[in-house]
């Protein structure tokens, strides 16, 4: 039950109607071991920081299963830096700063210790260096999972294509569904999506929910109501950690059992909006996680009797 | 098991990306009508009409047991007219013209035999006339359902402040709801608008589904994913219809049963915006409902097993 998690390990800075959050750490590695580890153990981490990065961040990574070997240290430079401004519908944000730092010379190594790892998570990173990690495995894993943005789609489009060739799973919200595919309608967009190569794709739509396809079948998981939204910063991120984390916890690949990472990955992702940054998720306990996937269970239930 | 609607009946003309409908009929009553019509007869009808108004489509409502004494003649007027067109996204239209005509004096009267009807479904209308019906009910009903626009809050909040006290269950669309309570989160939203009187409220989520709130309960029903949206008109007048038909069959307004009638409004509505106008609602079997009942099933339904 070994995952490996491929991405970011960064500095955020940001500014939501409810305040600013100064320097915190943030990154999509660091929000998919966060997430995942609340399901399964070790969680093999491959990413980048600079001499910068807190300590006591990483020992706080580690004594929750998350095994560093994978996360190369540059000691002449800073870690990667984003700064973000959400608009009040918390929706959509504008990027303020963004300095790559460790970043702009990544070149991930998956360490002998990894080889032997069932389940890959590759976060949102250059289309190039999430290929360089699938090559790198000696055995393919059971289960490649892939997260991208729009960015790669506008500036490395071909890489891109290349890796999807190569996952299992594709996850992407649905301004980026629709863009990758060419398609306005998401149901025609996850059709074309799944020819080219991904046999599973999750459409993220924020407060609206996720969709799951596979061949002809669809699954959908609401986003669960809540009163405020805090700090969107990597929900969908902690949203693909719990997911993966799920699916390596069990070892169960199967369409059933996708729909209840889905929906443990919405229960974690709600939790990580209430409050900045890894804040929250760093706080929740295991009794939080079920009562909270109780809500979903009482939110979506119902009982209807067909006559036919 | 009498159900009495009270709305618009109408022409329309629709624009879409898809093409133009030309003259057909509308109206919220008529959309009420043919969605209830599946689950309970008689629809006790209160509208109003002008010469215009074709008998082969009164006749057509007449053989679905649509009972017609309470949708008043006017031998000198044209039906109200609205023509509209829809952008690309499908979400949104700008209304080109609109044409009250036998709107403009309308004064409905509930006829003696619809007196011991046990729901009453008030459809978009002006709330004054929406008070109106109330009022003129000797019993009251064992459910009121109210549908009402955005145009209302800004035009006549005094009213629509005071048939919100008279009513069960309110439904309006997410930015009705927001402008309504003037909260932005729809939880919050819920929170305050369940203090104005009624004691349920769905808010409608077009695409996004539709959410149930009680006290502090909370029910989500997501919109069948579509290839393609042909024309939204109607589409949450047959959600309503389907809703208030399914609580008027089975007299059951539990939530429970509420959840269970919300899945078969959203079921009616995913046909309703297949084809124009009310096509497609004039051509649905109970096995086409039951199928489509069987996919909304099948879209949420998880298993997931909790540990404490």
């Amino acid at each position: 039950m070994s995952l490996i998690v491929v991405g970011t390990m960064a500095f955020d800075a940001i500014e939501t109607p409810f305040g600013k959050s100064g320097r915190i750490i943030g990154g999509s590695a660091t929000y998919l071991a966060l997430a995942a580890s609340n399901f399964v153990r070790p969680i093999n981490q491959i990413s980048v920081i600079g001499y910068d990065f807190p300590k006591a961040d990483l020992d706080a990574l580690a004594a929750r299963g998350v095994d560093l070997n994978g996360v190369q240290v540059k000691k002449d430079e800073k870690s990667f830096f984003w700064a973000g401004k959400y608009h009040l519908d918390m929706n959509t944000r504008d990027t303020l700063e963004t300095q790559l730092n460790v970043l702009a010379g990544f070149d991930p190594v998956v360490p002998e210790i990894y080889q032997d790892s069932e389940f890959l998570m590759l976060g949102n990173l250059m289309p190039k260096l999430q290929l360089s990690v699938i090559r790198q495995m000696k055995q393919r894993p059971k289960l490649i999972v892939m997260d991208t943005m729009n960015f790669w789609m506008d500036s490395a489009m071909a890489d891109l294509e290349e890796v999807l060739k190569e996952v299992d799973v594709l996850m992407v919200n649905d301004s980026e569904a629709r863009q990758l595919s060419g398609q306005f309608s998401l149901v025609k967009a996850a059709k074309e999506i799944l020819t080219m190569g991904p046999k599973y794709l999750v459409i993220k739509k924020g407060e609206h929910g996720a969709l799951l396809f596979h061949n002809d079948k669809i699954f959908f998981a609401p986003a669960l109501p809540l009163e405020d939204v805090f700090d969107p910063t990597g929900a969908g991120d902690t949203f693909a950690g719990g997911f993966v984390g799920h699916l390596a916890a069990t070892r169960d690949i199967s369409f059933g059992n996708m729909k209840n990472a889905i929906i443990k990955g919405s229960a974690l992702a709600s939790f990580c909006v209430e409050k900045f940054g890894t804040t929250r998720m760093q706080e929740i306990s295991q009794a939080d996680i079920e009562d909270r996937i109780q809500q979903f269970v009482d939110l979506v239930n119902f009982d209807i009797s067909l006559t036919n």
